[in-house]
């Protein structure tokens, strides 16, 4: 198959050309470059089946020429820097809503009509139900970074309805591996490399968190674009488990070697709309055959041990 | 209480302008007149108590000026042509969704942080459960329209919690009324003029349909906003009845005083995108104490009478 994937030089749609390649697709990254890093598409560069076109995409010309004979897109291109959306509220609307009208447009153009779209458990607001399933009681929205992503779902949801497309959408945890470009672990690591006697944690420490490993991500969401049919395809993606906030940061100075002193900022959240527990019920995605290899703890050691090797990334 | 209602020259927005006024309050219509009408506002001109602002909701500095000093913004302002959603697209992303944010953004600059916003019946997509409460099952987008609305309902619902803002959010079903402009009342009614004896009709006849008077909804929209105390208040706007399009042109046939034959296109639905049946549980806004006065017939014959003595509205 032929594969487009918008923000294709980031954390996710990396791994993800890396794997559809090694299946034997072949695969366009469409990437703006204001995330996403040429170095993690060094291996990808390498096979014939691989083509990467730098634009926005809010460029509907451009984006539809790159998807010309395309199966299937996964729009992946976002801006996940979901903890500032109160600085620049306009920055999830135009990257994260308006953009996937733009690539579901530059799909009706290029007669495309298959798309997977990474959205988030924000969207669940403050869940009352807990793990919470795909069909939660309707929920009221925290974040805009939530808000951007719900609304960017209505509109592949609509599409299919309206221009007979099919949608999968995926509603994340946090993701953690290899590529892993920001976030606590990322943070967390970044701090201890500047003082590692100290580690402030923003909240009590207590927040609940789930994770998710970027393998097992990609494992998922490929299994339901194999199995699923439905026209509108939603699917929670996480692990069975959490860990509050200490717990992963036990875990990452242990495995780099510290016993740093944890501080705390207080309260139940980290800052206002992070959400205090997003934890999904992700029955749907095993009931068809799912199941992730990796461990929280595993998933957060695997990405300490990226960063170590990858010191560049912290540049 | 001063008052600023974007689409206030529109039908629900002028019918709350005039009974605002009546109630003492101060109100500025801020109005682009692309669908909204002079001759809607031509009562609440007569009341030193109004200002009328001709501007684009896009425009946030000419907004937020207008706003100056106001406790309250209804946004009504709305691309409602739910049924040619599918023909421009961009029309319900940019009316809808990306105005709703410039208001949002009118409104911090201005200081005011309390909204009330129409949203619709149709967010709840093909509903599993009929009548359909607030917190139903998380819907599936089904139109353009309600994705567009939904998203619109999710940046209030975040700036309440990022910024402080208190929300009133109004899933309606469609309403009736005077001044009521479009939609299949004000499309039978255009037809029998033109061929009092033939009247053809979209679908089976079978859809069924719930409908608000106008004045009803205003009542509604008032109790809530006087009542309601959350950050964020969601309520479905209906009546606990539903006729089957057949009965209401049955309705309208006899207002005119009029028995056409009725001819049917067939399927069960209108036209792609249009749900077979939206009809919301209103227990919610029914435990602050509302009631609609009038039934879905005495709605559909006052919208009737209305057309009637002011056929100007087909020009």
């Amino acid at each position: 198959m032929k594969f487009l994937i918008t923000g294709g030089a980031g954390f996710i749609g990396s791994n993800m050309a890396d794997r559809l390649l090694r299946d034997g697709h072949s695969v366009t990254v469409y990437d703006k470059f204001v995330t996403g890093r040429r170095e993690f598409l060094a291996e990808a560069a390498k096979n014939p089946s691989f083509k990467l076109v730098e634009g926005d995409c809010a460029d509907e010309e451009a984006l539809s020429a790159a998807m010309e004979g395309a199966d299937f897109v996964f729009h992946f291109a976002a801006n996940a820097d979901v903890r500032r959306g109160l600085e620049h509220p306009y920055k999830d609307l135009e990257q994260n809503t308006n953009n996937t009208y733009h690539v579901l447009e530059a799909m009706r153009r290029a007669g495309v009509k298959r798309i997977g779209f990474s959205s988030t458990g924000s969207v669940y607001g403050e869940a009352s139900v807990i793990p919470t399933p795909e069909d939660a009681p309707f929920p009221v929205q925290t974040s805009l970074y939530g808000a951007s992503k719900l609304a960017g779902e209505g509109l592949i949801a609509a599409y299919a309805e309206g221009y007979d497309f099919q949608g999968y959408i995926f509603r994340f945890v946090s993701i953690l591996g290899e590529r892993y470009p920001h976030g606590h672990v990322y943070d967390f690591y970044r701090a201890l490399k500047k003082d590692p006697d100290r580690l402030f944690i923003l909240g009590d420490g207590h927040q609940k968190k789930s994770y998710l490993y970027v393998g097992d991500c990609i494992n998922a969401i490929l299994t339901v674009i194999e199995k699923a049919r439905e026209k509108v395809n939603i699917y929670n993606l996480g692990t069975d488990e959490y860990c509050e906030v200490t717990d992963s940061a036990g875990w990452i100075a242990s495995e780099l070697g510290l016993s740093p002193e944890f501080s705390y900022g207080g309260g139940e959240r980290g800052w206002v709309g992070d959400n205090p527990f997003i934890y999904l019920d992700t029955s749907k995605v095993r009931a068809l055959g799912w199941r992730p290899e990796l461990s929280i703890e595993e998933a957060v050691r695997a990405t300490v041990r990226y960063l170590k090797a990858n010191e560049w990334m912290f540049d």
